[in-house]
């Protein structure tokens, strides 16, 4: 006896969805390389037996994320995507839900405190020269914007010695967002620090431990920390 | 005495790229929010001066973000981004470089040592007791898969803790990325774990600090850690 089919629910997609998935499957199935050509659009569009204009919005789509481009003489070739760029667009504060909002904030909270993993192998004088010479001018300024200009220096310079751009990046889209949060979703002033400062978290990286920067960071943010629910 | 005009690079952009970029300024900074009607696709073409199949394929892409939505008798409406969307388009190892696939191992390291942050703020007897199931069965388990599978339960469930949707979501893109590197790019066994182990782990979750937990985590992610440069 047979099984009763299963009624498949109707997904709502586009053509434009589902041919630019089917290429995805194709491109990634097929372990192509970067610098790989693929079948022209008019070949494509026939193998798939769709209109060339799906196909083009399915590649102009692909060409979006930077897994693909097109080369004189050569065609359509596979790229290495930029991984971020699709993130990028997306990150203006206002566009975003509130959770995502506060979800991006705890993520730059997990990234502070997580790359000391990264700093202790990564740490140089010249680096710590730098985090000094912040540290020392956030000492002098009075007014609100220098003090923020300070703060966003001061852990960009860490994201720069902790080597890796794609969390650099990363963070730097994330930043707009965490800013918004402290400023608008918070009852609390975006300077509001733990029992340990900067200058602290100088002298641990110069003199201490990767745990002793992790628990140092974790006191740095801890008035943050504490708001999390 | 005029300033000599700078020549400008020429750029290499499709007109859809300018097009997509220029809807996305319109609708960043018109500051509208999500339920937002956008103009027709008519309209759009005849405001930027281009034809309606570019202004498609632009907005083909943002659909494919999910920026935009079109909804019946309503037309085009914004939505609440799916921020992660284009990233996880891309998160197939074999397509992207060696140094991505580096930064993003980094990345999850990272992220394992700074979700303490989070953890101790949402931890649950409920899930301390499913860690401990996993710390158990994984004491019991002899075969290489069954060690990886306890292991990313192990971790994945921790993640689930931490209760951030988009840093679960994100690890999670992130791991075949990383098992890829551990398994093809370095000369080192998945499971070499460093002096805290799992249950380590677990026991300092019940009844230690944030603090010791990211040195545990340090601890127990130091063979991999070591290897970076």
């Amino acid at each position: 006896m047979e099984a009763t089919p299963k009624i498949e629910p109707i997904i709502s997609t586009t053509m434009a969805d589902q041919v630019e998935e089917r290429l995805r499957e194709y491109i990634t199935h097929k372990a192509f390389r970067p610098g790989d050509a693929i079948p022209k659009e008019v070949e494509l569009a026939e193998a798939l037996g769709v209109s060339r204009n799906v196909v083009r919005e399915a590649l102009s789509r692909l060409r979006m994320l930077g897994m693909i481009d097109t080369k004189k003489r050569r065609g359509m070739i596979l790229t290495q995507p930029d991984i971020l760029s699709g993130l990028e667009r997306m990150m203006h504060p206002h566009i975003l839900g509130t959770d995502t909002r506060k979800q991006i904030f705890e993520f730059r909270l997990v990234l502070e405190v997580g790359q000391a993993a990264l700093l202790f192998v990564r740490k140089t004088d010249e680096g710590i020269q730098k985090l000094e010479a912040i540290v020392k001018q956030e000492s002098q300024v009075l007014t609100i914007q220098e003090k923020v200009d300070c703060e966003i220096a001061f852990h960009s310079a860490l994201y720069e010695m902790a080597g890796n751009e794609t969390i650099k990046r990363f963070q730097a889209m994330l930043m707009p967002v965490f800013e918004y949060v402290v400023e608008y979703e918070t009852d609390h002033d975006f300077h509001t620090v733990g029992s340990v400062t900067h200058r602290d978290l100088v002298n641990i990286l110069k003199n201490g431990t990767p745990e002793e920067f992790t628990s140092g960071m974790l006191k740095h943010l801890e008035p943050h920390l504490l708001r999390l629910a």
